[in-house]
């Protein structure tokens, strides 16, 4: 069933407006009065719906049924990635992360990020980003499009990371636990942080910091995930390990 | 340290040699008398040896140390996956799986398959998916390289899948267990099997075909993965239950 983000603003006394692209993309998918599609208020329900009225630019369609979007995770992770060299890493990570079940999706600069995008270029970043987690939310069944931003310092996204039940800060060498002895130590949480840097890994320094202020440094088994699989990876883990895979 | 594979015979008496484009490549690389390199033999070895002698396109290297690779892991892992339509999906899944730790990749044709390369354009594909396997195994850091190869019948897929511990299917709709339970029910493994379909997924008779053989059919959760992402968490999923994450 074709699946939709709206606001819940929009739908009112039963009935669903829809208007702008969402409401020409309806024409392009030539659905007639009668047919149902899926519309989720971004909040984690799901409306059922039947289309009542057709016309250029606006929609109304019938909701029949409400439920709460059953593809949402009980944990809210949030993916914080130093920015990759190589935008297609960049997008890879938007994509596969947000049908994985991520909630949020951070990018951050740090010592050896390589791309130093000015604020136009990340503005226009930020633009693909968010649209690539709306295309990969609907495909996958999401009940939320991950909202996608970028802070300027690895400082930030520290701060973020240890406003979580679990900040895990993924990293190549040195004292460090198995990611999975980290996930099983937690017990329950109802969130969660994965940080992975840039091609080029992050600095002592940066990993010193983030020990120091209680974020666990973890390894990721022997083999040497690229920058674009290890929040991948690492999310995917957290999804099996907390019943949501 | 640069890593190389080659076949085991070409080391005897402690001495490695190297010759074709891997001595091209230590040529490229800018290496000299006395700097380190990995050879593995392609047997899950690592040897670590000393370059003793540079000359075109034949290099000499004296075997310090050789210790099994600690990257491969306990679990031999097939991957299955029906061809998908997409050339970019197939490269994704090879570079994907082998830097999570497959041990074989193996594509079949099944009813949905939309590409249906003919047998000089599949060898063609062949040649392309090994150069990948090649070069995510060697980037990290993994013990073999992941032979990938082609079956032409889904039937052939299953026969291959059966003769593991632990063949699982994953399937999209009707009566299926979760890969989590699945896998913890397994046990102690020392192979499993990973069937995933192209982008329009398997026909029910497929599927049915599978379970009556004695394959699990799997869900992955809520979310509908893509084909290309399916396989890939589900052998993260594999990796981590099994302590190799």
């Amino acid at each position: 069933m074709p699946r939709f983000f709206m606001a819940g603003s929009n739908i009112a006394g039963g009935v669903a407006y829809i208007s702008g692209a969402d409401a020409d993309h309806i024409k392009v998918l030539r659905l007639k009065i009668g047919d149902k599609i899926v519309i989720c208020d971004g909040n984690k329900n799901d409306h059922y719906c039947r289309i009542k009225s057709l016309a250029p630019g606006a929609v109304e369609a019938e909701v029949i049924e409400s439920v709460v979007c059953p593809a949402e995770p009980s944990v809210h992770v949030t993916v914080l990635a130093g920015v990759p060299k190589q935008g297609e890493r960049s997008d890879y990570i938007v994509q596969k992360c947000t049908e994985s079940g991520a909630s949020e999706i951070v990018f951050f600069m740090c010592h050896r990020c390589v791309a130093r995008p000015d604020p136009k270029g990340m503005e226009k970043k930020l633009q693909r980003w968010q649209r690539i987690a709306e295309e990969a939310a609907k495909q996958s069944g999401r009940g939320i499009i991950p909202k996608v931003r970028a802070v300027n310092s690895f400082a930030e996204a520290l701060d973020i990371a240890i406003k979580t039940d679990l900040p895990l800060f993924m990293y190549e060498t040195g004292d460090r636990v198995e990611l999975r002895e980290a996930i099983e130590a937690a017990g329950d949480i109802s969130s969660a942080a994965i940080i992975t840097g840039p091609e080029g890994g992050f600095e002592p320094f940066e990993a010193d910091l983030a020990a120091k202020i209680g974020i666990k440094l973890c390894a990721m088994g022997p083999r040497i995930l690229r920058c674009e699989t290890a929040p991948l990876a690492a999310l995917t883990a957290l999804m099996y390990a907390t019943g949501n895979l």
